[in-house]
């Protein structure tokens, strides 16, 4: 299996994403990787050469750029060349850090979507961080790769997040829900009513009902669908708000003298559970679900570890071969609504 | 200044609304509360009379109940009752701690709306969490009235958050900013775009841009003005976070034997400051801004501190006139866009 790496993404790249990928192929021998990027800044990082070819390019896409307008002009970018490398079978998956509107946009207009898929989905795998919960993750999506999405969208996210439940995370008939602003079934506008309906509906999803954004991440479901819109504020919120306790506990420490200092030093091994848990980089990165291959993001800020974990989370998604079972289902007209085909 | 009380709302009503109740009035020497409910109930709880007036009403609104028909059909609920109190000019402002949606409509059909405001925004006060900001919290609205809103409805909420933090907050010209999926002016769907326009061009507000939701709590504007359906999102997901952060800080203590149980007895101090920065409680109960006077509710779960807070909110929305001041301004044609008026 070999996955096509954009070795120049990312606040810290080349540096953490070469050390990601030594770390990845020294533990999965089953796999290889080509790195696209400026070989003066990625050939000295190396420091063994086994089952990574460096492969020249002579642009970048930063982090500021117009993603569409990029990916069309900058064709010898690292993203454009490896994207182009997955569409055209040179390798089976694509892994950056980088500008996440231009991975979106080379994942769409260079992979390609899966056929019978309207809009992908930008998935995250985020932590049920409630204490007791059996299960430790959770997918969710679409966290933001379309601002304004349809019916027929989140019946697809509904299914895109279902395979990759049962395959990638292991779960077994996972829960379906969907993201209202109440749990009871007459909630919401137009578009979460007539979603809840036709989640409602199928026999093959094991839907569970509304969740609401501030049970996000209290275990109520395997899969929480829905529109980009919402799912990104919530996310986000979630994020900033994480962020703020630890700052607010950060500072409470240094401002508390030698007994917050001493506090401290007896809690660390909870504040770093805690820390572990709720990070980005524990679960991996963002999948752009719905396209003919993995493609797959970290946040830019990511440390080598998180380079780690997103690429061994790669090698599960080619390994349970989870898109060519949504490919066989999205093929399969009879599995999809004929109202919704027809549109 | 006169106060009508729903004393049966709430979780732990009509106990701990009396207690919160007593506590404003000690406090406060101009202050009078009608006290609407089951005087079986209440009276036995009241400690002293002093301006407090006992008003018996025979029915109570559930928190399950459908709020329009509960409002129409039960007229001898404390919640009509007090409302119709307000309207009929027999108190100042109305308080409850009872069901959302049925206080909303109440305010609603019987306070009824300012004259030009199309609909009322739910208004709460969030704390600035970020360490070492000049203000303590900021206005946020709508918080869930509207699950879908329109330019106009966001541009009047930015007019009701201004008079709202330069009146009860004291804020002197303060930052307004736009709850959007991005930081830049081109971000968002077509409603948020529009809306950026109309509040950069007002030369009267203090516009900032936009700001994402996972920047909520970190200080960067005194009033963020968002529709209902992704301020309430962000809302949830910001408390339901906190409240996970608090629940695996306690469980690392549980389960982190001696040494952890002894680290929180020195960072006691710390969390109890968290705890009441990010507590509800401590900035007063959400207020339904838009209308004739003061409705305003806290939480259903609020304990005394939390009520007699949110009196204290009411009764500096009475001192300051900030209602009289909303309605000069939308009286004012002259301070409204023509192009939404004639709508």
């Amino acid at each position: 299996m070999k996955i096509a790496v954009d070795a120049m993404g990312g606040d810290n790249a080349p540096q953490v994403i070469i050390e990601g990928v030594e770390q990845a192929r020294d533990l999965y021998p089953d796999l290889e990787f080509d790195l696209y990027g400026n070989p003066d800044k990625v050939k000295p990082l190396i420091k063994n050469n086994d089952r990574l070819n460096m492969i020249a390019t002579t642009e970048e896409i930063s982090m500021g750029e117009e993603p569409v307008r990029a990916i069309r002009r900058k064709k010898d970018s690292s993203i454009v060349r490896a994207a182009t490398a997955v569409k055209d079978g040179k390798a089976d998956a694509f892994f950056s850090a980088g500008n996440t509107g231009a991975i979106l946009a080379a994942g769409l207009f260079i992979v390609g979507r899966i056929k019978g898929i309207d809009r992908p989905g930008l998935t995250s795998i985020l932590p049920i961080a409630q204490p007791g919960a059996n299960r430790h993750n959770f997918v969710y999506l679409d966290t933001g790769a379309n601002a304004e999405s349809k019916e027929k969208n989140l019946e697809q996210y509904a299914y895109l997040g279902k395979f990759y439940a049962e395959n990638v995370l292991g779960v077994a008939n996972p829960r379906i829900a969907l993201l209202n602003n109440g749990a009871e079934e007459d909630k919401g506008d137009k578009l979460h009513k007539e979603v809840w309906q036709i989640l409602n509906s199928k026999d093959d999803l094991n839907f569970v009902g509304n969740v609401e954004a501030g049970d996000l991440l209290f275990g109520k479901a395997d899969v929480i669908v829905s529109d980009g819109w919402t799912a990104n504020a919530a996310l986000k919120a979630t994020e900033g708000t994480a962020k703020m306790m630890m700052t607010l506990i950060k500072h409470g420490i240094l401002h508390g003298g030698l007994r917050a200092k001493l506090g401290y030093l007896m809690l660390k091994p909870t504040f770093h559970q805690i820390g572990q848990k709720m990070s980005a980089s524990t679960y991996g990165g963002a999948v752009l679900l719905g396209l003919k291959a993995p493609v797959v993001k970290t946040h830019g800020s990511s440390d080598a570890l998180a380079v780690k974990n997103t690429i061994s989370q790669i090698r599960t998604m080619l390994k349970t071969g989870v898109i060519e079972k949504t490919v066989e289902f999205f093929d399969n007209t009879e599995n999809l609504d004929n109202s919704n085909k027809n549109e």
